[in-house]
């Protein structure tokens, strides 16, 4: 498919963060930040990555796309999951530099390792111990991996 | 002050996704990328980015610390405006490589804007044309930023 959005230059301050134009900001690598959330219940999703081409089909289509850090390729969330984000509110930050996708998630998972986050986990803050144990906030899988992605290698680098 | 909030070196792909070991991964600039909402409405207020000191000082003493990019310092968010972010929980992902803050904030507001959250405008989604103008979500500032911040430079970059 082709997905045309316009962006404009960045031309100055005033513009990108008063005005009505659409002017991200790419970093080196030529991504943006996109953090997504779960439209009902604000909880954190999941934070990601897009190139302008995954921008663009966002927009276009009201699914999420991003760009695999860790395959290198576009990514169609839910394309081998079926765990497909529709997009309720696409907002961008002040300078630019960052999305924030409100979504609906088929099938409630957006996590690769079977949770519904990929936030499941807290660490403990304030006075205490130098060592912190993360605890688990949710316990229990909503998918097998195995089952859903099968062979596909984990995308999780050390 | 000190914080020595230890983290655990990354050996399995098992032990950073499944374990209680807090191991956190900074990418090749230092730094880990932080999505802050609000703890009482799910609103994203910011995101931001973490080097270890500020992750270690934001665990120890429940006060949000940033790493600021484009000023290149240590940032306790709120020394400057008195916007302290008060963390209600740190979670952290799958893999380790992004953290999410639940906060309270003392004033409201999070965005050097003058607005609540720095994600202030949206973007419509789907059928359309090429051209989408931005929607401005918060009508109104919460705070004069030429007030609270005088004449410290805007950390808006074009």
């Amino acid at each position: 498919m082709s997905a045309d959005i316009h962006f404009f230059p960045r031309v100055t301050i005033e513009q990108v963060e008063e005005g009505k134009e659409l002017a991200p900001k790419f970093d080196a690598d030529g991504l943006i930040v996109c953090v997504t959330t779960a439209a009902k219940t604000g909880e954190v999703l999941m934070l990601g990555y897009m190139n302008a081409e995954a921008l663009r089909r966002t927009i276009a289509t009201g699914e999420a796309h991003y760009w695999s850090r860790s395959r290198q390729i576009l990514w169609h969330k839910g394309a081998n999951s079926g765990l497909v984000q529709k997009v309720v509110e696409l907002r961008i930050d002040d300078d630019q530099d960052a999305v924030w996708l409100r979504v609906d998630v088929v099938g409630d998972a957006s996590c690769h390792v079977g949770y519904r986050s990929c936030f499941y986990r807290s660490v403990p803050v304030g006075a205490g111990d130098d060592v912190r144990e993360l605890k688990f906030e949710e316990t229990e899988k909503l998918f097998d991996p195995v089952v859903v992605y099968g062979d596909v290698p984990n995308p999780t680098k050390l």
